[in-house]
């Protein structure tokens, strides 16, 4: 399939492996890539920029295709040391830079002087008008069906993707309720010229996550994720566990004063990891889409994304055309 | 289009009027079906049912090709006499009910044997096996972003509606976030056989409402709609105006224990009619789906219902079949 997004990023397929705390490592960005996507590294999962060095060295022995990397502004008092991880990205020859969170326009010049395409990905349309307006490439479009942070308008893709085609001028991919043919065929009906899937790509022979956490995704269904932190106008989506009826707990009896000193100990952080990597399913919050309720089995990265790209094609072809 | 819809009601497009208080008149309905899709008329918007079968009298003079009459079971306290306005729509030869609120099994028997036929509006997948276990030839699945009542799940048709495609054997339309070629491209990419629309319809020359109404919905955007009634579970969404900050100042401060007697002068009901008929818009809450932001001008819905078609066949022919 070719799109705009496939031409930017030089990728076969339009869909990319959304960057995800934990999860993207060299491994299944590796995986994604060779399999036609575009894979991505999440830089603040290494611990220092040496370590994202060598995560990207150890991605190009894996793949001869393109990846990305996905670099998180975060509210943080303690802050990264950013220049020093793009400096390990621009060293590294990546030529593709996930952001999210903050305005990555602080770090806009530094990466188009390396040649580096951005894609920011956004939660509103005034967020996405923003990106383009600082010079991003692309933007990643998340509705409000995506795991981890929607943002506080709780605008769907269905709204959300047509209002992003009617205002920007540059390419966007559909983030979040995206995993199958069906999904990427709705997004680009809507006006995306691909997307963006996380979840999904959590619940892969390749994702470098326990067992456990991949049989969750499977077994849940479409009612199982929850919104946490929204008192703090921060909200995340997550998986139901015992953590987060905690944290929802005392969300209610503290209201609005709810202060994320309360919270801190059951949120995704240094945590998420034993719940990611070891499968102690309740040990903390941890981000879900509710796509969740629309996956089913645990195919490698190949298998998903040729199985996407046939279903796509057949909607197209069979279901669509068929219907004129 | 031919779809499992258009052959079910035997309408050209896959496009149904959603039913709307104060707005389901022969007009609109005579309006929709006449442009090739299917109008429907709110029964409970005619104080009695004998003025229902007037009212069903006066859009076959307008019209005569199928039309529908929407029957909504409230929960209420003092029940309309559903068996006689159901007699009315029996007696008055209509062939399509849309059903909603409360499940339309107990008066399955008249409706089936009359020879109608029955789409329920339903908001998550379990009321939608139900409503085709208890005999409904279709459904209309209504997801989080839809004006009027969403249910309590919060589940938006990006997933909703693949989710249904894959439980039920009926055919679906979707409901929520519908407005043009794009979004009926997009449902039926996921699943559905068509599309319900409600506001869309409220904003087109041939509704029954004030000017100042359609204006409201022209101008509005996507973060204009808010939720009321959620402490009530009774959630409805409706256009932000001076009536709903007052209802949200209310379910603010008192929290779980808001009463339908707290905010009852405030949600709509007699109200709406002022809203909606005289362009009073800070009288009532009134219901609108998010999908306001996609509406920017007020057609006929003969030229709406042409263009959404011409869309959605660019859309397949050109923007989806030119990307494989």
């Amino acid at each position: 399939m070719k799109t705009r997004i496939t031409e930017l990023f030089g990728i076969e397929h339009p869909i990319i492996q959304g960057g995800m705390h934990w999860v993207g490592y060299a491994e299944l960005a590796a995986a994604v890539s060779n399999a036609g996507g575009l894979g991505i590294i999440t830089a603040l999962t290494q611990p220092t920029p040496e370590d994202l060095a060598k995560e990207i060295a150890r991605c190009k022995e894996m793949t001869d295709k393109p990846f990305g990397v996905n670099l998180t502004f975060l509210p943080s008092f303690q802050e990264p040391p950013y220049p020093e991880y793009i400096q390990a990205i621009i060293d590294g020859g990546v030529k593709v830079v996930e952001t999210a969170g903050r305005s990555p326009e602080k770090y806009m010049p530094a990466l188009k002087e390396a040649g580096i395409k951005v894609i920011h990905k956004c939660t509103s349309v005034r967020h996405a008008l923003k990106a383009q307006k600082i010079g991003c490439d692309a933007v990643s479009v998340d509705g409000f069906e995506c795991g981890g942070h929607p943002g506080e308008d709780d605008v769907p893709n269905f709204i959300l993707l047509p209002r992003a085609a009617e205002e920007l001028d540059i390419p966007f991919v559909a983030s979040g309720g995206m995993a199958d043919g069906r999904s990427l065929v709705a997004a680009m009906a809507l006006g995306a010229d691909g997307m963006n899937m996380g979840t999904r790509f959590l619940a892969t022979k390749d994702a470098p996550v326990h067992d456990t956490v991949k049989q969750t995704i499977v077994e849940a269904d479409e009612l199982q994720t929850r919104l946490v932190m929204r008192p703090l106008r921060n909200t995340e989506r997550v998986m139901k566990n015992a953590a987060v009826d905690e944290i929802l707990r005392i969300e209610k009896e503290k209201g609005a004063d709810t202060q994320i000193d309360d919270i801190r100990h059951l949120v995704t952080g240094a945590k998420g990891k034993m719940v990611l990597h070891e499968g102690k399913m309740d040990e903390a919050a941890w981000s879900c889409g509710m796509v969740a309720g629309l996956i089913h089995d645990v195919p490698s990265c190949e298998e998903l994304i040729n199985r996407i790209m046939g279903e796509a094609e057949s909607i197209i072809r069979d279901r669509l055309m068929g219907a004129l």
